[in-house]
């Protein structure tokens, strides 16, 4: 029971307790019927949406909100029409619940049997972008979990209307009442949720560092860390000078604005390349922040402070260190590092192997750019999001890290 | 990097974070080697540790302590033994470290395999018993993590001098300076252990509910919740007399002050031999508090509040609830349950089925004692605590839940 009053969300948390209940003994049929359903309510109620939608845009407009977050908020029909998809996608992924991690029948002759099972009721704090109402949504309950949404109060009434949907076409093809439901724009729900133990089992947070840091110091609920990417891509003096150049001119300027993208290149000093590397970069559009062997290599080159190894940019700005060898660049990481997403670029096995072992990140990559770090290049077919701790889930969220395991021990009378 | 100040335990934490990168390196023969020497170091060891206890019990009892916990404190040549011994058996079970969970090869060629990694920093936050000290230890170094140990002002000298052993024996036997560190006793060092977030990766409260709760409040750092247990077992009116008798009072009696005890017994309405099973209890010494079915059934029968639902007894106390059918108990766990370990006794496979499906806890047992959620008896080897969360791990620990993952994707130089 929560140790705290919650009367902005109490209600809710309560009814998505008992949701998920139920939620937790539905076959996977029912559920993948109802994720259908959902997908065929939104694209018939597209007009609903996108009215509630252009409320939300010209709200935003006429708050001063800039053009580049505008467009983040802003639907239209095949944006609709594509998180639907999305959901009917979640059809085709194996259902989680019910398999056996592991078994084993002991030797009293008792029957062991690990067994994925639903995590409760989730919680999802998240920013502007309506889309993630839809996904989260449809994760939570494809893994047999309640959702409880908490959106940006800029896309509130986009979306009530997307929930009144999914929640309708839920209910009507056989999921409990209340499976998913949206919390109330108010600063202090989010307070709330994050103190709801007791009644919801997790939260995860999606959006930037400071709403993840937010979540993180205040929850007592236990908290699925997403996102932050400090990465870092590593060129050993063995690299292959076209690999190092094709996968760090990806790893940086393929999408700049997403957490698997790298922001610090750390190049080994005997690298031979090392000035073509750089005039790649500077030639693409990348603003260089290097050390004094970075500057020597480049003009365009400028300094570089501890503020740049820290920065996650999310732009075309890159840091730029040259380092003694693969233990240097591993100090530098150990320190600089969030813990995402590190590339090696090398031919060198030896260096392959130092790298791989004393790097402590949810993802290492050898010869490939960081950008492969996501659910959906790993297979998963889905993600709720990038974790960067070490609990629970580490690396692209999918449908099995939305679940916790029961034993389930059988016996015939056995005794101590 | 800690956001806070840790006068009392920062740098033993940034020793133990500069021990973990070597520690997860590590091949499994350099642990094991510095686990038997160890074990050995104990042994040789003995006098000065039962020394440092001697003085930690007639402190201890010159303060009044009673003679219940002057036992859990006191150590003797056989304990030290037993510890030492427990050490070698570490080395027989299997190093998670390195295990590859998953692992494929993606349509682009990129090879994905998901392995196990140490956590890094492992905090024990423990009360009196100074064998937690040896077992935590082994435990987390056996797993390539470094320990930073809290122990209780009352087991201080003995602590003091058990890590002193230790410690000198693994640096000797290979192992980083620092991997095993005991914290200071003063209060205010739990606290700082909880918010070293950056430095400290997990911390393990292993005690009572109020310092699991005071951990779970206040920690920034990553918790695994252990320990609390308000079993129920549930007697359908299709169990078999003779199973329900056994298990119930092997369930009560075997053991009242462990966390798998069973504290509540609900029992179908129809099941027929209620006033025969309710007397075995009384016979065997416990105090039953019921409603007023069991009230009827039984004189001895106390009346019981919801007090007596909500307890732990971890007493010869025993709550007693007549309740309608398999879903009145499902509702009564689901409300007073802390998702420890949860029995059926039946023989009808239908309501063992409802049961299995809605109970939610990290151990559910069909006609078995709840006795048996324990790593020992679920062939573990051994546990550091049984996990009563649904992040990371639930139910017993062992050595692959003190590890993490990290995914290692190779390619050729692959972009997107």
């Amino acid at each position: 029971m929560p140790e705290v009053e919650l009367p902005l969300i109490g209600d809710a948390a309560r009814r998505a307790r008992a949701a998920a209940r139920v939620l937790r003994t539905l076959p996977t049929a029912t559920k993948d019927g109802a994720l259908l359903a959902m997908a065929d309510a939104l694209v018939a109620h597209t007009d609903d949406v996108l009215a509630a939608n252009a409320a939300d845009v010209e709200a935003a407009r006429a708050g001063g909100t800039p053009d580049a977050m505008l467009d983040r908020l802003r639907l239209d029909a095949d944006r609709v029409a594509g998180v639907a998809e999305a959901l009917r996608q979640l059809v085709a992924l194996p259902d989680p619940v019910g398999d056996v991690v592991r078994g084993s029948t002991l030797e009293n002759g008792l029957q062991l049997r690990q067994v994925r099972v639903p995590l409760g009721v989730v919680g999802i704090v998240y920013e502007a972008r309506p889309n993630v109402t839809v996904d989260a949504a449809g994760l939570c309950l494809k893994s047999g979990n309640a959702a409880l949404l908490r959106g940006s109060a800029s896309a509130y009434r986009t979306n009530v209307a997307l929930v009144q949907v999914l929640a309708e076409a839920a209910a009507k093809a056989g999921l409990p009442d209340d499976c998913v439901q949206l919390l109330p724009a108010e600063r202090a729900s989010v307070g709330e949720l994050l103190n709801a133990r007791g009644l919801v089992d997790v939260v995860i947070p999606r959006g930037g560092a400071e709403l993840i840091q937010r979540v993180v110091r205040e929850s007592t609920v236990p908290v699925i860390e997403t996102g932050v990417g400090n990465c870092h891509v590593y060129v050993d003096a063995s690299a292959d000078p076209a690999v190092a150049e094709a996968v760090v001119l990806n790893a940086k300027t393929h999408r700049v604005s997403v957490c698997n993208s790298a922001e610090t290149l750390l190049v080994h000093r005997d690298y031979p390349q090392r000035e073509r590397l750089l005039a790649a970069l500077v030639d693409a559009g990348v603003t260089l922040h290097g050390d004094d062997a970075a500057r020597a290599a480049h003009d365009a080159v400028v300094p570089a402070t501890d503020e740049d190894w820290a920065t996650e940019y999310l732009s075309m700005d890159m840091a730029v260190r040259v380092v003694e060898d693969v233990d240097a660049a591993l100090d530098h990481i150990a320190v600089w590092g969030s813990g995402h997403s590190e590339a090696i670029l090398a031919d060198s096995a030896i260096a392959i192997s130092a790298f791989v072992a004393g790097v402590d990140a949810a993802a290492v990559l050898v010869n490939a750019s960081t950008r492969f770090t996501d659910g959906g290049e790993f297979g998963f077919g889905a993600e709720i999001g990038i974790s960067t701790q070490k609990l629970h889930a580490r690396g692209p969220l999918g449908l099995p890290e939305l679940t916790s395991t029961t034993y389930v021990v059988t016996g015939s009378g056995h005794t101590r």
